[in-house]
């Protein structure tokens, strides 16, 4: 392995955490070196837009253009539509910013003409000045229903913004997963990839969905598969990871997320230093335990973990 | 007639010149003696949003919002969408302000929902301060295409904006008129109209589609028909309207106006004071000349211009 060949890394990303690792590795990696697969069940009409919230916060974090203090939609964003359409009397519970706007307007638009989401956010990606390959996990539509105590089925925006993540989870189904085909280009990332990398995305609405797309398609996972736990001393960095596993009956820890996953499907995995005493029980699970600093608040953290993570894949591969 | 039972009215609209003429009614009359029916043919979909021209621009007139230098859009306008979507690589012939973008999102949403264009035009106007009644002539689609010499058939937004009314006019064509149903409340409007005004709007593409749809629906008009004529001293305030008059052959004047319509649609016409001259050529086509100052730049001048036609219509009924 020389410099003039680096590692084939694929990376599979929901929102936030994942955009952080695949804004690191996209630091690191040159552009042909890393494709990141990004999670499509969170997606959903709004305002009669198609909305890809995961694709979008994966997309403005490694353009640079995230907002840091939401961990969702633009910096420096203004809010002029927004204001009329509360005033028109249209649903205010999902926000959208003048330029988060355009994003779900071109989309939409792009997709009533025929063009596949693959292609759109290729487009968008070059317009934005993004150099690595981003791709959705299909082009097919696939809608992450929650089943909650209170409410029945929730589409996933419905329970994780309208509802605040509240509801108490029963269940997740992935509905038309066993239709989708993986996006071009998919099955050429993961043939070309020396390692697949699992962001600290939640393992339940954001990789299963891309997890199970692969695994319908008979697409090989490669030899090494590393995760990087989203579960920090039993609480999500971010978003309701914790919560899940507590009412699916789960004691939430890093561990019970590399238990979720199971070494049929890893064959590392990343705890952050301060659940270095659960290293043995990883170990235990026939997974091989590693322990980094995963909070990645700033592009420097990122880029450091993923520079760990680099070393780890050299080490295993 | 006492101040207590005004004179009802029924007046046919299209974009700016109609517009300024309604809302001069709208200063003298209550809401319930006036009623606007206003063109659609100009409907389109643009950035996959169902845009209404002329109904946006009565409401907006009506509502004090409009924007006064460009004769489309809202006053106080900003275009942090607009920029976005010249970044994405978006259609930017037609530009969309902020303001502007939150109407045809909320109307596009809700008529995906399956509400009619009438219901949501009602609620709109309610929540922008409206209190007369603004119907859209009919909830089904219709299509003005204007067939040109350079291009053949264009959409008319696509002959109107995008290639700046520049091609040459062979003849129009409404798709869709012949199944468009009359919107809810148009009958009702017309049945208890004691005059209908045909308002300073474009014969040709503004008017003709509204009269049309009536006839087909066999709705008499009122005993007494009063048009403002949209031809000044040969030209029109604003807009196509003279060019096309050229292009089909015929000499573009207020003249010409009155024998398009013709004594079987008008009983009155109202020419300006500059074309008084022509008095006697309209009475001679059978419908009576009046003649009163129709420019309307401000709010005064449209009121009083208003006032002139009521005292007309009170005279003629």
């Amino acid at each position: 392995m020389t410099p003039d060949t680096p590692l084939k890394l694929v990376a599979l990303a929901g929102g936030v955490g994942g955009a952080k690792l695949a804004e690191g590795l996209a630091q690191i990696l040159p552009p042909h070196a890393l494709t990141i697969i990004v999670n499509t069940g969170d997606d959903f009409v709004h305002w009669g837009l198609n909305i890809s919230p995961d694709l979008d916060t994966v997309c403005y974090t490694l353009a640079g253009l995230a907002n840091p203090v939401t961990g969702w939609g633009q910096a420096d964003e203004t809010w002029n539509v927004f204001q009329q359409m509360e005033r028109l009397g249209a649903p205010t519970w999902f926000r959208l910013g003048d330029k988060d706007l355009a994003t779900h307007l071109e989309r939409t638009r792009r997709l009533r003409e025929g063009e596949p989401l693959s292609h759109i956010t290729h487009d968008l990606c070059m317009r934005w000045g993004i150099r690595h390959t981003v791709l959705p996990m299909s082009d097919d539509p696939v809608a992450t229903i929650v089943d909650t105590v209170e409410f029945g089925e929730l589409p996933f925006q419905e329970y994780f913004v309208h509802q605040r993540c509240e509801p108490t989870v029963r269940r997740f189904r992935f509905a038309g997963i066993e239709q989708a085909q993986p996006a071009p280009g998919v099955r050429e990332a993961m043939a070309h990839a020396d390692a697949l990398i699992v962001c600290p995305s939640n393992p339940w609405v954001s990789i299963d969905p891309i997890l199970k797309i692969l695994q319908t398609a008979a697409i090989h996972l490669p030899n090494v598969v590393l995760a990087v736990s989203p579960i920090i001393g039993g609480r999500a960095v971010k978003g309701p990871a914790a919560k899940m596993f507590r009412e699916l009956g789960i004691e939430p820890s890093a561990l019970a997320v590399a238990e979720h996953y199971g070494k049929r499907t890893l064959t590392g995995f990343v705890l952050d230093s301060i659940d270095a005493n659960l290293a043995p029980a990883v170990d235990a699970l026939g997974i091989q335990a590693f322990v980094a600093q995963t909070l990645m608040p700033t592009s420097k953290e990122r880029r450091k973990l993923a520079q760990d993570v680099l070393h780890l894949v050299e080490k295993l591969v």
